[in-house]
């Protein structure tokens, strides 16, 4: 298939390249052209100059940037997708944006014949580059069937969540959920380490019950040992965090353990931590209780 | 071996029947003494009419009550089992407790030369049923290895945790951890519904991922339906709750979402839902989204 692609990032990057693995044909285009031509030199994708120019021969055209002005740009802007893509090709927008976003960009996307898919992805970078990303995605069912040729090279679950939007207001949900579950192991943790217990005993005998998730699994660990390498940065967090309570204000539903955490998530980042992995909520947990 | 075991609740009675099934003998005593006749008819137990004689023929006591009063009344109480129980006989308390009453309760029956270890337990009635507990315990490690014949019968799950009280601050952080990964769920899971998601779908999309728990797996259902089945209550696990914080509190560590869920379920026992599994959180954030 011919696909564009808008956004070679740390998430980006290797998704072209499983793109390409699997067959497809792959026209990139990133703000920093430079990154761009490295990339197509040594990956034989085709390096163009803006989405306009990607989206033109391309049946899918996807979008994996940063937040809801950087989509809006890449695909409504001057030289953007909407402006070079056929009537009846489809766009996929990888990026974690807000849903009320999304369904705008769609709906000036349908003016043109162009439909769209919102798929946002969890997994992280090494999800990205394995192929084994999660992809919650919100469009028509049609649309999703001819999109699964590109999906399933990039990630092992994919999921139909709904209509447009419900694939970022999924991912909104999986945030909110990371959020208290990560906050209370925290709490655990800590509550732990300043009683002096032998907190791997602890982890093994709470693990496997009511207790268990995988922040508990994979992240005590660097709560115990005060260390929080990457992962999942504070920073990227915070802002789905602040999507999903733009979006909950939207639907008049309070979600109060996650604006707490998402309050306490710009502490970390105020003081300096927010390219450390999320875990590092133990650090606001820790200083709290004078350890 | 002969054990007396104090307390045959929803959890004790199932205890009773799995000791005497790994072939000890048993004495019991309850506080409603024709529960503790009619029991013993059935399983072939001894019932006697105090704590202090349930231990007089004991090499191990076992005591499995509601509270921290009610474990100092039955192990120091007028006919406790501090009264009956020989010099260095072994006390296990496998109620969930305040740390600090323990530590207390060990060091009265250190004067006596009866040692104590604490067990608090999690895995429910069906796991008090089927022999499955997981058990943690607090205490000396050689009063632990004395204590194995009798606890390989009630759990599948043994882990010392550390030193008197151990136990229960263990199970102090299980139930914190508890209370913010199931409040996150039904977050996650309210915003869903109110913007009309296939909630189904949903948590398969982020079920396998960093949201993934024990919470969303098992209890997630209940709140999509707005029905809660026990499970387990959440009287009891607010009075859990009180005791993390008490402990959290004598040892200077703040757990703001702890003592956020806390509230809230004393929220639910005040308009009558104490009897609900604690998935009943979701009724609190259901409410206030107006659903």
């Amino acid at each position: 298939m011919n696909v564009a692609f808008i956004g070679l990032g740390t998430m980006g990057a290797p998704m072209v390249r499983n793109l390409i693995k699997a067959g497809h044909t792959v026209t990139v285009y990133n703000r920093t052209p430079a990154k761009a031509t490295a990339f197509a030199k040594e990956t034989g994708a085709n390096a163009v100059l803006s989405p306009q120019q990607a989206a033109e021969q391309a049946d899918i055209s996807i979008t994996c940037v940063s937040d809801s002005a950087d989509v809006e740009a890449v695909v409504l802007g001057d030289s953007g997708i909407i402006h070079g893509a056929r009537p009846g090709s489809l766009v996929i927008d990888m990026s974690t944006i807000s849903p009320g976003v999304t369904c705008h960009i769609a709906e000036v996307l349908k003016e043109k014949a162009i439909a769209m898919l919102d798929a946002p992805v969890s997994g992280g970078s090494e999800g990205a580059q394995q192929g084994t990303l999660s992809i919650m995605v919100g469009g028509a069912a049609t649309d999703v069937e001819r999109a699964m040729p590109v999906l399933n090279a990039m990630g092992s679950t994919i999921t139909h969540v709904g209509p447009i939007g419900a694939g970022q207001i999924t991912k909104a949900i999986n945030q909110i959920i990371v959020a208290g579950t990560y906050w209370s192991v925290a709490e655990g943790m800590t509550l732990g380490l300043k009683a002096g217990l032998d907190m791997e005993r602890v982890v093994q005998a709470v693990g496997s019950g009511a207790a268990g998730s995988w922040g508990l699994s994979h992240r005590s660990a660097n709560m115990i040992n005060h260390e929080y390498p990457l992962g999942f940065r504070v920073r990227l967090h915070r802002k789905d965090l602040a999507i999903a309570l733009e979006t909950a204000r939207e639907l008049g539903q309070p979600l109060p353990v996650a604006a707490y955490v998402e309050q306490m998530e710009s502490s970390l980042m105020a003081k300096g931590y927010g390219d450390e992995d999320i875990s590092a909520m133990a650090r606001s947990v820790r200083e709290m209780g004078g350890l």
